[in-house]
């Protein structure tokens, strides 16, 4: 027999794990059971500061909680401080959730976490959440796809370029024939529309501004490309435009959010 | 007073209601919590021949369950039945849920269902599911945007028209610069590939063919627009195809794919 030295389990760290959970548009019952399994069993939780508080209430008082500031346009953590800090929690054997707005992986810099974490020599595990777009689309009841208007739908995201350019396929944005769903485009919502027309598209074609879908408050507003001018409000909250012809199906609706009770939430789990 | 005819609430009808729920890709803690409430306080249950059997499990054993048969290129159910039976039971007062793969408004006719139901006076409720593309990027790690590789993401759905030809946008799909989502594109594939090349797409362009995401037995297959007819392999279950650069991060992994027991369900709603 060979001599083999066997440490003893207490000195032996358990092997840490991140996760990247997807929390959804804001309503605490459209996280899926995965991502809240995965949220109550971690032992750190990192979220971003959009993330709704009905969402974070379901975070046990006993987890460590901490905010990594993203919002819309500002950023108080660099992307790389928080994949350091991701990092350097797995390797302390935590089970870590990295808790994301909307789905990971479509616009969240999910990736980039992700081959981080990869490159670290770290496991991961991708839980998906119901983006802003599907909250939207369900909450003010637009189809983002319809056999009569839409064969199809475009999420792209409102980012200016260091020249202060947009840096988006505008001719054939315009031409797409499909629904274009812009995130975070408040600021970029003039421009859009006046570069869309710009390069083909009808101004008459129905847009529509929906801010804080399935929250409490969420609000519709529904114009046209051509008139953006005249109908868009100022806010600051988080936002989506939608552009084509289902835009005009949208209706104000009552919201569909729920306040999840703390005993709900512990009897979902203990199963 | 004015002579006012009250009936007796034993003669009154309770006004029937109509969910449209996302049943999201297969796994069944992929349902949102918003969705297993609705499925599992409904009285009848209208359901695609697509939804996985560990998400019809989930559905109480007291209720009752209508297929109403859509797969892929059949359709036993014409969709203005669909439309009838949901109104005829709503009428008759009861809580109906249409339980519907992935999300009801992205490639679900789900706008037509609520246009019916809408039309016919009928109350509904929209809950949104965790589409495939969403599904299929988090089981596979493969982020559908990133910002060094795809600013954002298209979705479309391969049909043909009655003349056999492809409806798509090609000339605007190859030059998108965004990820390219095909749903149901199986048997278009190698047209698909064809005519993206034909418009402009690199032959080299990385693709993903991936089958059963979130299912126990996910499958994954990667290489280029160029090539599809090596590698793609033949298969008539529910499959997406991915394209562009994100294509070619996808790592095949482990499903997360958990079934949920009985009771562990019946404490989550219990709450």
């Amino acid at each position: 027999m060979n001599n083999i030295v066997v440490l003893p389990t207490k000195n032996r760290r358990p092997r840490g794990r991140v996760s990247l959970v997807g929390a959804g548009p804001g309503d605490p019952e459209l996280l899926t059971l995965k991502a809240l399994r995965f949220l109550q069993t971690a032992q750190v939780v990192l979220h971003d500061q959009l993330i709704s508080p009905s969402v974070l209430n379901l975070i046990p008082s006993s987890t460590r909680r901490i905010e990594v500031g993203k919002r819309c346009g500002r950023r108080s953590w660099e992307q790389s401080r928080i994949n350091q800090l991701l990092i350097a929690l797995a390797r302390r054997g935590l089970r870590v959730c990295r808790l994301k707005g909307g789905d990971p992986f479509l616009f969240g810099r999910g990736g980039e976490e992700l081959a981080a974490l990869q490159g670290a020599g770290i496991d991961v595990d991708v839980v998906p959440g119901i983006t802003a777009a599907m909250g939207a689309a369900t909450a003010f009841h637009m189809p983002l796809t319809h056999r009569d208007h839409s064969k199809g739908v475009t999420f792209i995201t409102g980012s200016r370029q260091s020249d202060g350019q947009l840096d988006l396929p505008f001719e054939v944005l315009a031409k797409n024939r499909t629904t274009l769903v812009v995130y975070m485009g408040r600021r970029l919502a003039k421009d859009i529309a006046t570069q869309l027309i710009a390069h083909g598209m009808a101004a008459s074609t129905p847009m529509a501004f929906v801010v804080r879908a399935t929250w409490p408050d969420q609000r519709l507003y529904q114009g046209t490309v051509g008139t953006v001018d005249q109908w868009l409000p100022q806010t600051d909250d988080a936002a989506l435009l939608v552009i084509g012809e289902i835009a005009a199906l949208a209706q104000p609706t009552e919201s569909l959010a729920c306040e999840l009770t703390a005993s709900a939430v512990e009897m979902a789990t203990s199963g």
